[in-house]
């Protein structure tokens, strides 16, 4: 991939100062990049950086002001960190965009598949499934039966979406993600074991949702397990079936919503957290990694921390105090001395 | 699939009072089914619903008594629930039986097949293994060498189960889950790095298990990794090389089992649960999300919560203190205000 | 596999006593093995166990004395339990080294394959891969575009390889784990979605690495996510973007390292533990299970546990100092009493 920085502004609609022909490889960070790579500098801490960058162009936001010559060209963008992006999109993104069907791939005729689609070596579409416009099936991809892939989704390898689950448009699911596999749910018998209760319901995945690796999106019991729009999940996170993940809401590997849980919008959940079942967690929520949420959170926008999660202040406070814990036992035992001082008198 | 509410009653062996030719096309909730489904009453606190339920059919118990007319036609069982999830999956499961072997399906000549067996799309079965009648083997399943997958049970797409595990009857293995992988095994060698200590043993799964998706069942270093009949894992958990988990024993998400530890039977294990090595858990233990258990639990069916656990009255009682931890001070920090004062007189 | 003592001998270069004729026929431990098979005696606890054993054979140190006759040969060895894994790896290891490429593997033209490979059926091979000698790719496999698989290199059923990632010599990758993945990386926008920050980077494993099944390593930002010669990763470890881990480090099952952290070289890390991004902990860290830490760790060589993490003589104090809340409470209590009745005095 070789591009000039002229080409550069021209997409991303910023102005070039400097040498505009210059050719550009690669992209890379302002202080380890080499000579024919891009770069940005958004932060402006990092505004030393750009006079000793081998970088042949960096974007640089509109206002920004030089007290020294600059070794490099530049382009202005009112936000250089989200240009730098557009930059990567369109030139150096590893998933280039796909097109055709491979003749390992195994397709059921009665499977409704869009234009422009791309459907990799060995992947498996059975009958009912409905694949969206340029929607991108890497190989050793599962898709049940009657389950729906909407335009431009993305399904890395060995992604397995069960039948009668439905992922939106624009949607990234990473490689191994379990979609639509039962819910965790058993009734006691008598005799001690347990028996399953069938889990008839499914997934919905809205738009622009991206999950990553090995994940496990539960089926429903009944109805729907729910990922709305914009819902950003790491790795090994887990959706238990009923859940319900409000729209932006953004949660940290290796956490678990547990069943019937409905976490609001803008929440930010980190790693490894545990939410408790049945309960609901108010919009802008931010809950610190490890946390574990044992009851419902009401107000908007509040922090969390701990396992189980206190409101962060009283959070912190309540580390330090346990972190003083010794302190207070040797005030404790100072004051029983003096006390058995006293009463001796 | 439609079905009159007579066949239902039928099937589970139970009466129809009212309409029993009223024709049902799926199954729902009582407070949210709509005309031409199927639904249940089990817990009489929702008994009012069932006056302004748009169900078609209500399963409710023998002995209910209703004291206003009903909108529906009712079909009386002992225990609706459970009459209920016999309807779901006689009718509603989205995973009905397939038969057949895919062309695309890889079976190695030197594997039994048995009858009524699927294989489907690009699953690989290899020589020596064992696939038991009715079984059912998803698309890209991996089935090693003298691997034994027994009759009826199901393993979904991607389910990876290597040489020389033993998967029981009636199990169900939800997508990509992982059997027999090796234990982790490393002895350290003088010069800091690991010698990797073979794992020869394998896995060994009874009857009506059922594990969760991209669980890691870990082969044994010798001798097997044994999960007993009637054990109930959720996705992600992880069973480490010699561990043994006891019969009908319930694990939530993402929690672990150390290697060679021994879990007892009627177990009931949160999510995000950790239990160290070599230790052994009494009979009916039941341990609360995110515990960490660090010893032995001799006595049977007790309650354990925290990291490290304790007893749950205890721990219950503990996170009060912490909570309260602030007070404790201020009460200190008065009686040394006090001692003072007395102390000056 | 049927094998004689004195064959085994000269495998590990060690001495027979007894009878050097004997077959062996599979391995087990000194307690439990039966006739015909081969055992190890290295802990001088279990001394007892070999006038008992029904062993065949049982490999104990050179200087090992006994006050009683054996049942069984022995084999001579310096480090016996080392001389035992190499009997175990020669012939009884499970994943016998398998060469050649299925004709149901989709191997593009354009990739490079080594001498003595195994590519297993329905195994993906993308354009530009390398894949070194002897490297064993097994059934279902997916190898992306430009991805370098080395020599002896093991990748098990269901491995995920994106695009441009590195995975040295020697190196053994447990079913379902995923290699490459885009790291959780967006930025908010004004309307409360997150943009995606293209993952441009890539994941490069050195040699001697080991990972378990179900694993996540992220794909870097720019540059690269970083897993060290040695380093072992026991089952669902996620290791984020840009990350790197150090040589001879371990890290046990469903822990995570955020983005951008560094850690040490011959790290020990417990299972479920949470590292912050951004950080860096220094060489011979040791970390408990369930533990989280929050911030970089300067000094070589301590051991810490606990959410946030404390050193570990500081955690187990202060964990013994809440247990004793509900009595230093009391001792309050009490100390209030009495300064009550020294005032009405």
């Amino acid at each position: 991939m070789q591009i000039t920085a002229s080409q550069i502004a021209t997409l991303i609609n910023g102005t070039v100062e400097g040498d505009a022909s210059v050719v550009i490889k690669a992209a890379g960070k302002i202080e380890s990049a080499a000579s024919g790579e891009i770069s940005f500098l958004a932060n402006p801490k990092y505004l030393n950086f750009i006079y000793d960058t081998k970088a042949s162009v960096v974007i640089v936001s509109n206002d920004l002001v030089f007290d020294k010559p600059l070794p490099c060209a530049i382009i202005r963008h009112p936000m250089p960190y989200y240009g730098f992006c557009l930059v990567l999109d369109a030139y150096f993104n590893p998933h280039q965009t796909r097109v055709g069907i491979h003749p390992s791939a195994v397709v059921d005729e009665a499977a409704s598949i869009g234009t422009d689609v791309y459907i990799g070596a060995n992947a498996v579409v059975e009958a009912g499934a409905v694949i969206g416009n340029k929607a991108q099936i890497y190989p050793n991809v599962f898709v049940g039966k009657q389950a729906h892939i909407g335009s431009n989704t993305i399904l890395y390898a060995g992604v397995n979406v069960y039948s009668d689950c439905i992922v939106g448009n624009n949607c990234i699911i990473h490689a191994g993600t379990a979609i639509g596999s039962d819910g965790f749910g058993f009734a006691p018998t008598p005799d001690g074991s347990y028996a399953k209760i069938p889990q008839i319901g499914n997934v919905i995945i809205e738009d622009n949702v991206e999950t990553g690796a090995n994940c496990c999106i539960d089926r429903a019991t009944m109805g729907s397990t729910i990922l709305r729009k914009g819902v950003k999940l790491d790795n090994m996170v887990q959706i238990a079936h009923n859940a319900e993940v409000g729209e932006n809401t953004v949660i940290a590997g290796l956490s678990g919503v547990a069943g019937s849980a409905k976490v609001g919008k803008g929440c930010v959940i980190g790693a490894q957290v545990g939410i408790v079942g049945h309960i609901t967690i108010a919009d802008g929520t931010q809950i610190g990694g490890q946390s574990g949420i044992p009851k419902s959170i009401k107000e908007p926008n509040q922090q969390f921390i701990g396992s189980p999660a206190m409101p962060i202040k009283e959070a912190f406070k309540s580390q330090v105090l346990q972190r003083n814990l010794p302190a207070l036992e040797q005030r404790v035992r100072e004051l029983e001395k003096i006390i058995k001082e006293l009463r001796e008198l």
